[in-house]
């Protein structure tokens, strides 16, 4: 599956490995491609589009280091069967909006098309395989072998500095001017600018940057890509990276229109803290602490009326004294503390303590649960 | 550590494999071991008692079958650093509420007590070795076998009868009878008792069977184990196991009583699905369907500021005609279905259909959300 999808180069960067039968296998590198034989297997006939998400550990072969371990967690949204420019909006919008809401204020979004850098080179009258061949060059960002290695594919010094020029710094004018010619490409130009026009009116103080040297990883993708990056994490800065693909007639499905993006959890988790968003504390409502042996039953019953009523109740468990209870109870941020002691067993009502003020009363069980009798 | 855990024998259900670095790995096989690694090396310090969940993908290796297959999910719960009777209480209630209340109804709850099992072997005057051999014969319940091995080891009938009696058909009378004169016994014995009593009393309609010939696993369950079966699920139909052991010195941290269980997700799924459980039907609050192309902008901040107020809101992503859009709203579920023309957009309305009765009406934008401007 994995080979499949990108080749035998990720062998080499995947956990993998030969089991007791022989089999050779791999700890998944990604969940794209099992999303995708997924479909083609159980839901090539669900109505379209279709959406589909997931969350999953996964696994490199590689030298773990910050935000970047053997294991690390990947989620991601799939959208199945349309390739209008909305779609493609509301999907790099979902990631945009997603991040912004957990809290990754700094992020940057960059925007290219793989489609149109490919007719682009085309265009410069480089052959399929030296499209091959300088892609990944691309890809890693490799800005002074870029221009040697066309040279030697015999692109003259203007052409070299225009293309260098587009693949750093695009402006949708100079793809216009370039393209003016080519009708195919400025359809897909004028499809990407639709794309960008909702983004930009849906989502407020949106920022993008237009980057044709996106290049994203092998053939499969199409149309639009993109990623965003937490500039705050250093050389690990990715943090999500999606596009518009066609990967289900590979694995023997219909052909049909598909985006999508996954997001590193770990990372994100990194620039959550570096952000310094708060994570929920957990906390519980109640506290329930018998005060002898003699009441645990109380308590017990207690407690299970109290979570049949959706509240998060712990007890002592311990049969330890009031005050190494109460400590536990505030550790464990109670609400409120429910005390249960010979007397107040007797008399059916419990001394119920608030947490944040030590106020402190008596309170007739019938007023915390009706029709409990202990 | 799964070997520490559980002996070499454990290498032949496991997932083991070199790594391209020649490092002896394991997929894991369960999630317990882990857990406590996790409490020596990080929460040792916490306040007592801890407790911990965890849900994951776990991984064995033997021929998959119908609720067994190779990779499964694991959830389980661990209660740290106490053993009052209350404790192993609650966490045997959680275990059993917790199922009924996901609606599988049909379980069967057996109780016992893996260190009244040992004293038992014990006062039959069995040496360490021989208890060793016995115990697995017990665990697979091969009721034949026992006799005989325990002929060999020098038992007289009587007392291989009552040997026989007790792990088949235990009852409290007959344990008692049996160790009057043993107080260590006796004191494990009411504690046992004490557990049942809770349990009777805060869970209705409670029922068990009290089952001495539960050994489960191996050396580190020292006190009242338990299992959960749904007979429903014929020959797999095990889905929750768990008990009181000690497994924190054997991973160098203080000693620690711990108490846990782990539930079979897979097996717990087909049993619900068996109990014809109905699952939550996912369902959209808002479809939208913009009429033209022109109204595809005013149709995606709508979408944005309803879900801006947590509510779930699909778009047409197709450019499809009304009819066919809302046949795909329907089979989204969606609640209303939000129709937006030309004619709507000048107005400032919008029509709103209702799924269920299929009413529909003309709604001022302003009403269904206050400030939008389109």
């Amino acid at each position: 599956l994995f080979t499949v999808k990108s080749g035998n180069a990720i062998l080499e960067e995947m956990y993998v490995f030969s089991d007791k039968g022989g089999r050779n296998l791999a700890l998944r590198p990604e969940l794209t491609a099992p999303v995708m034989r997924c479909y083609v297997e159980k839901f090539q006939m669900e109505p379209k589009p279709l959406k589909l998400y997931y969350l999953g550990n996964c696994y490199r072969y590689d030298r773990p280091q910050k935000g970047r371990y053997r294991e690390f967690m990947q989620a991601g949204c799939e959208l199945i069967g349309t390739d209008t420019a909305e779609a493609s909006a509301e999907l790099i919008g979902l990631a945009y909006l997603l991040l912004k809401r957990i809290g990754v204020e700094n992020i940057k979004l960059d925007i290219g098309h793989i489609g149109l850098l490919r007719l682009i080179l085309r265009q410069l009258c480089l052959s399929d395989e030296q499209i091959t061949t300088i892609l990944p060059l691309i890809d890693k960002e490799l800005f002074n072998e870029i221009p040697e290695v066309l040279k030697e594919f015999n692109l003259t010094d203007d052409k070299i500095s225009q293309f260098m020029e587009i693949i750093q710094h695009a402006k949708l004018k100079t793809l216009h001017s370039f393209f003016q010619s080519d009708p195919v490409a400025v359809k897909e130009l004028k499809r990407l600018e639709e794309i960008l026009s909702y983004l930009q009116k849906i989502l407020k103080n949106f920022s993008f940057s237009l980057n044709m040297g996106i290049v994203r990883g092998l053939d499969y993708y199409s149309g639009v890509v993109f990623e965003i990056k937490a500039p705050n994490l250093g050389a690990e800065k990715q943090i999500c990276g999606g596009g518009e693909y066609e990967l289900i007639s590979l694995f023997g499905g219909q052909p049909t229109p598909t985006a999508g993006f996954a997001l590193g959890f770990d990372r994100i988790i990194l620039a959550m803290e570096y952000e310094k968003v708060s994570f929920p504390i957990l906390c519980i409502d109640y506290f329930i602490i018998p005060v002898t042996p003699n009441e645990i039953t109380a308590a017990l019953l207690m407690a299970e009326h109290l979570r049949s009523q959706q509240k998060k109740v712990g007890i002592d468990l311990m049969r330890r004294g009031i005050g190494k209870a109460l400590k536990y109870a505030n550790a464990q941020n109670a609400k409120y503390t429910i005390l249960i002691g010979p007397d107040e067993l007797e008399q059916n009502i419990v001394t119920i303590r608030d947490m944040t003020t030590g106020h402190q009363e008596a309170v007739p069980l019938d007023k915390l649960i009706p029709n409990l009798s202990l």
